[in-house]
């Protein structure tokens, strides 16, 4: 495919449509060319998004996140320590960030508890909505055929981070098989943004009031993958309270299409895409990444569980209520039961510990809150969809297998659906060692603030402990001080 | 309802269960007394969340947001500009904060353009499944039968806010019709996070690396209200790409009942609740906010499109692809276009201004990012569901109309859901001055994390402008300045 950098350096809004050179790469020789169609290369008015364009409004006034005393977290080689949780942070040259053995201390049983064995980006799926020659095949498999590590970016202190970040490198294997450093692929910080992690004031009690506020601090481990025009943003923040949180951020560069339109009243029919600029079509598409999320609580004997929250008609008379809703549990054990579609009925999905229950008798697990949640929208015989098959159910669990890694086939590029997620066998998985996929899904329809660049659209999940503590187990940590900077002053009211 | 205060400042933790004591007020007199049951008073242990408990664990170290230079908004009267926005903030009794004639500065057009005549928290929500005497009836509105205003708290500075903010007074009618003040209710500040608002680096020029980074900083509008034993954060959040982002926490105290029971195996029939401590049951329920959000995009003349995402499938051997999906536009005309229920289609929801198109022809708009989507669990005929009907729908459409603010109707207390928001009429709405309702809905379903105090738990929703540009607005907005805290140091890497 060929770009036309001409009057910007964004050469994803200039493509030279229909334009296809066949190239050798061995020989480095041009062994074909065909130019299919002609269309105007759209414009370069406006797409220029460099730091040397002119700038335009009043800027915003300086601000930052400080630790006067230095952050509270320890990095250890890849062992990373900070309150009560410490955890591995290894790189993959696929799946970017992989988070293992986490651990969190319990301050009530005085001892270091499992949480997640491994955690990890699986696949990524992109797939475009536009079925003319150049495009028909972008179906994308950013991490089996690209490597979502491969192209993470090099972070650069105070610039997209703030002050209080620790960096750490990476290393892969070269195609000569020497090793290559890749600095600074993630950044490991401390996040402060003025949330509340939690608060009560009391005023029910005669004569007193009790107001209790605690802010929320948590640690984030930070990488950017920019694979082509994309640009992802994956943080895995860990929380005092035992939560888990996963966010991938969206930004970068659209992909476009030339065309002679320059106005949506020539559009007769169904043409794919929406009419962005003049000359500029963009084509619908999704983003769809799925996450291997082997948690081990307490051991790696754990079962999956749905609380289905079942309204239950009253009939009898017992109260003026006609109705109430409680939680129903059902604990996996057929192969129907690990593939969940989300939407219909209301449920929250759990692992336990069977072997392991609270003081009261509630098993022990943590419990998954999805971010969106999406169907996918091509028929089941579309090739790109036989192949991303795992997007069809927006939960699996699998019993854990050490070569079912990698959700759309071990060899993406050369897989026709038939190792991927959708047909590994599910076998008998109470009580045992499982795995949870969770498939995040972005679709997007372009609209023209997208245009030329995309901001950061984020969604995710969280990981949330579920009976695993006795009671609140942040109720009396010590909140960190405040830093009170010298020269502020709070703004004058006019 | 009668609590026992002996051991804890939390008088939620020990209901003297089945107690009910009739006082008349105005004679300030006991009039009758019911002693239903005899269950324990619950244990106070580890119920008592204030201050003056003993806290555990290492301190993290200071963290804090700095602005050396102040703020870069200004508060003008109940006028707030920030970046390229203006809005009004007011306060009400019973919806708490008031957003109000906002408007965006557009630099390219060079003038202001409307966006929100008004948006606020028209009713909550919060039913509990238990049935007993002395719980059926607790189906509260926090709004109409509180006022989610009434109750906000007193906002104090550098405890549950970054330095940089500015607070606001209210004022409310007393019982005698003097004026009351309440200090501190609000509380303006900018949000800064270490998120990013945009990056692309592009590796795709020979010879050349671009690499471009702009850090996330909003604007943010806090009020947090307790209502009995449960604390609402709310945020309105501004952005300069034009969104507008509402974002609702739930953190407080649970309502508990108590109970008999020592440990889940002694409970043979089903029990309302779910036991977390001993002889503490808690009921699961729920919380949902209406939101009332009147776009008025560029005018007032505005109409309601909902953007179905429909599969096509492909037969005619025209791609080797067997479907694609592409963006289908149903403007909303007919009554029952105007109930939305989430989650079984794929949808985009926008509110567009039929009269005013961009320079390629698409009409201006914004579209609502829905954060949690919820359906009611409670049967039709159930009086407190006939009451909050508005629940039904995750979004609503209506004309304007002046006397249609209050989604659980005027006079809450004594609705009979006759003048709610599911009973008004849904006249012709092309064109036209309309209001888009909301539904944020958190089924809360307790587990033993929660006791005796929950941790903060969010969902919301986003206003994101949807061809209201002619491009991405703010890629040439210069950023701000880096902040460098002068003895700084990363952290050693043992």
């Amino acid at each position: 495919m060929c770009s036309y950098l001409d009057g910007t350096v964004n050469l994803y809004m200039r493509p030279e449509e229909g334009v296809t050179v066949a190239v050798d790469l061995d020989e480095m020789r041009i062994v074909g060319f065909v130019d299919r169609v002609t269309v105007p290369v759209p414009k370069p008015n406006g797409t220029d998004y460099s730091g040397l364009q002119k700038r335009v409004g009043p800027a915003l006034k300086r601000i930052g996140l400080v630790q006067p005393d230095g952050p509270s977290f320890a990095v250890d080689g890849h062992m990373i320590r900070w309150a009560n949780w410490e955890f591995h942070l290894s790189f993959d040259v696929r799946a970017g960030p992989i988070i293992s053995l986490s651990l969190i201390y319990d301050a009530e049983q005085q001892e270091f508890r499992q949480v997640m064995y491994r955690g990890f980006i699986s696949e990524l799926f992109v797939p475009y909505m536009d079925l003319t020659e150049e495009w028909y095949y972008r179906t994308f498999f950013d991490a089996g055929e690209y490597g979502f590590g491969l192209y993470a970016v090099q972070l650069e202190p105070l610039r997209d981070c703030p002050e209080n970040a620790a960096f750490m490198d990476a290393y892969i294997a070269g195609q000569d098989r020497k090793p290559i450093k890749m600095s600074n692929v993630f950044r490991v910080f401390e996040r402060y943004a003025g949330d509340i992690r939690w608060h009560h004031t009391e005023l029910g009690i005669p004569g007193k009031v009790i107001r209790e506020v605690r802010p929320e601090v948590n640690l984030v481990v930070r990488m950017v993958s920019t694979v082509g025009n994309y640009d992802y943003i994956v943080d895995w923040e860990f929380k005092q309270s035992g939560s888990i949180k996963a966010t991938v951020g969206l930004t970068g560069l659209l992909e476009v299409r030339g065309s002679n339109y320059t106005h949506n009243d020539q559009i007769a029919d169904e043409e794919y895409g929406v009419l962005l600029a003049e000359n500029t079509l963009s084509a619908p598409h999704d983003h769809f990444l799925i996450f291997h999320l082997d948690l081990d609580i307490d051991s790696d004997s754990n079962s999956f569980v749905k609380f289905v929250f079942r309204q239950t008609p009253v009939t009898d008379r017992r109260s003026p209520r006609k109705s109430y809703w409680s939680v129903v549990s059902e604990t996996a054990k057929t192969k129907s039961d690990t593939k969940i579609k989300l939407g219909s009925e209301q449920v929250e999905l759990l692992v336990v510990n069977p072997g392991k229950k609270t003081k009261v008798g509630n098993r022990v697990g943590y419990r998954l809150i999805p971010g969106s949640i999406t169907q996918p929208l091509l028929s089941d015989d579309d090739y790109a969809q036989i192949r991303r098959a795992f997007t069809k159910y927006n939960v699996w669990v699998t019993p854990y297998n050490t070569s079912e890694k990698w959700a759309g086939g071990l060899y993406t590029d050369q897989s026709n659906g038939e190792d991927t997620l959708a047909t590994w066998t599910q076998r008998a998985m109470e009580n045992k060692d499982i795995v949870l996929w969770y498939t995040l899904g972005f679709p997007h329809a372009p609209y023209q603030e997208d245009f030329p660049l995309m901001l950061t659209l984020s969604s995710g999940f969280e990981l949330r402990p579920a009976n695993f503590f006795e009671s609140n187990p942040v109720l009396r940590v010590i909140p960190p001080g405040v830093v009170e900077w010298p020269n502020c002053s709070i703004p004058s009211v006019i």
